[in-house]
């Protein structure tokens, strides 16, 4: 079976899809809009794995109601759920038995509810999966050491392509870097170079 | 890693296996009151699947109790409940890194919260995993086709070795037959013979 898993080029999406390799044929997907290259991290880091990979560029009118949503809450939870709920509903319309994402237990955002879930699955007949979510951050974390290459840091140091950066980017051309350092506080974030 | 996970011989604690080994060395225990030797089928279906085994004896009265209470309901949700965290806190007695169970994304239960899942590896020192709480019972169906050999039909005719079959034994003891088939409605059930 064929399944599609939104990919960001970190550590949770890549342990996902060494997950999901048992039982599918997993593409990495990483979805977009084309505001940076930095999808092109998502790639590199998907043939590092050995994984299939495309991209999936999203509408920028949602970026846009994203990321003003963001600045208007002072935080970047609402507008990165909004962002990952449409991707989901996007990749849904590429041609995969399944789609999947990297969410976790222990995850607030982006967090698809049981209902969501089934509403995806029953509108556009696939199956979505979130292998992660049966697992907690410490677990994550120990098979991550145990079967990933990863190098960590500050969000604005790490190769990487999940929404956040092309986010950051439409904020600090429409409100300045101050507004990107209010919505984002400092995390720490992982990018994934290969298999141990 | 070693990994303990709470197996039936039924279709989702099997698959739960599979999903499992690709990162743990994968123990199956079944946890019974020594009230039948129903927990033999779950040793035949590990063996058929290649996976170490270990049963795990219960306090009988947990089992008083809860089918105490599966009679005074008239339904057995909250029974099997209470059996089902009774299990997971007893093999977290066991010395494993992990521990594991069955659940699905769309069991009604037994279901582990998010805050009961962090509060067994709080006082235990372990990780609990479902992994198919990520899946839902559509996925589950479609893997277990491809995967297993499964044997399929009414609880009373499958040769299973869940909690079901030592709490029915229980209420008819002590209530009677009609009991039985007041509290537990009709349901199909699975039994795993190996892999395909």
């Amino acid at each position: 079976m064929e399944l599609a898993l939104l990919y960001s080029g970190g550590k949770d999406s890549s342990l996902a899809a060494l997950l999901l390799d048992t039982f599918y044929d997993v593409t990495l997907v990483t979805a977009h809009f084309g505001v940076t290259d930095d999808w092109a991290h998502a790639k590199d880091a998907a043939g590092e794995l050995g994984y299939a990979f495309e991209t999936l560029e999203l509408d920028r009118d949602i970026a846009e109601k994203a990321t003003a949503r963001m600045v208007e809450d002072g935080y970047p939870r609402g507008g990165i759920q909004q962002v990952h709920e449409h991707a989901l509903e996007a990749v849904c319309g590429l041609d995969f038995d399944a789609i999947a994402d990297g969410t976790r237990r222990d995850d607030r955002v982006p967090s698809i509810s049981r209902a969501q879930a089934q509403s995806l699955e029953d509108r556009h007949g696939v199956d979505y999966l979130s292998p992660l979510s049966g697992f907690g951050r410490g677990a994550v974390d120990r098979l991550v050491e145990t079967h990933l290459d990863v190098e960590t840091g500050p969000s604005e140091e790490i190769p990487k392509a999940d929404y956040e950066g092309e986010l950051r980017a439409l904020i600090a051309a429409e409100h300045g870097r101050e507004a990107v350092d209010e919505v984002f506080p400092d995390h720490v974030q992982s990018y994934v170079h290969g298999r141990r």
